[in-house]
């Protein structure tokens, strides 16, 4: 598709995982994995799509490094799938996709959730600065900025942004 | 598309997210958007593509609910796209993804980041429980469940992997 062949091309890590995580799909074969399915029957059941559907799409996933194939037996050999370090790092992103699926349902809604595996504690994901504990979702508070390696184009882009948002916060009168 | 249909049966709220925010397209749109962009010529400079294409994205998501469509000016009348609350609500999601792509490489190897709007110092994104502010990517401490709404096959589906799960720490040795 020429707009996957665009988006490999943007500096934006936005579409360095859109990239790499592919198609939708590879967000639901993850998530059955990390509920620790590994073999392809599992994987089938759970998702209800072909054969041929689920070889191309684990072909993919161990292509680009988030899953391992690997023997759990012989005569005849079959295969298993595990995440990889990699595919495992996407857990972050795959809580916080559920999460915004279950935010606009009552709690008495939901028909999955992340809970404690100890106390069966409903979590509630949210995405914090590491060093501050700071919430990321207010725009006020953080902002995206061209980093060492940004282009030219992604500076300016930056820059103009910076820019308008000082005229307007001088515009505001201090409250 | 046979398969998008059949996202849309599920209950996962995995499967709800990916049906509400479409393609992936979709999310650098929303990018732009959070980045305070709002005119047509805008997304279009930044995004490069066509403007049927990107018409009948901001078509979607205005329907959608997470764009909304209004005039800023009248003779002619132009219009700009901004973020509704439930727009606004993915912020996490694209954070959670854009964080994903800059955490394989090196800081400054990243060309776009986010940044404290006073200090500029990066964020280093993580999501965590709101409650406890314990990281939700470790697996062994969080885990997807069956929720109040789940459905027979969704309780089974947990049930089965809650016993499995106490069938494992019970054959570990207590360290």
């Amino acid at each position: 598709m020429a707009s996957r062949a665009r988006l490999e091309d943007r500096e934006c890590p936005l579409s360095t995982t859109v990239q790499h995580v592919g198609e939708w799909w590879t967000l639901l074969i993850l998530h059955d994995a990390f509920d620790g399915y590994t073999r392809f029957d599992q994987f089938q059941q759970s998702l209800d799509i072909s054969t041929s559907m689920l070889t191309a799409r684990l072909k993919t996933l161990v292509a680009d490094g988030l899953l391992e194939r690997r023997p759990y037996q012989t005569s005849p050999v079959r295969h298993e799938y595990l995440l990889t370090e990699r595919g495992r790092s996407l857990r972050p992103v795959i809580v916080a996709l559920a999460a915004w699926g279950n935010q606009h349902l009552a709690p008495e809604e939901r028909s999955m959730i992340l809970v404690d595996a100890e106390t069966g504690e409903e979590a509630e994901p949210v995405v914090v600065d590491a060093h501050t504990g700071r919430s990321l979702a207010d725009s006020d508070a953080y902002v995206f900025a061209a980093g060492p390696a940004g282009s030219t184009g992604m500076r300016a882009r930056y820059a103009e942004l910076e820019r308008q948002r000082r005229t307007r916060s001088a515009e505001v009168p201090a409250s």
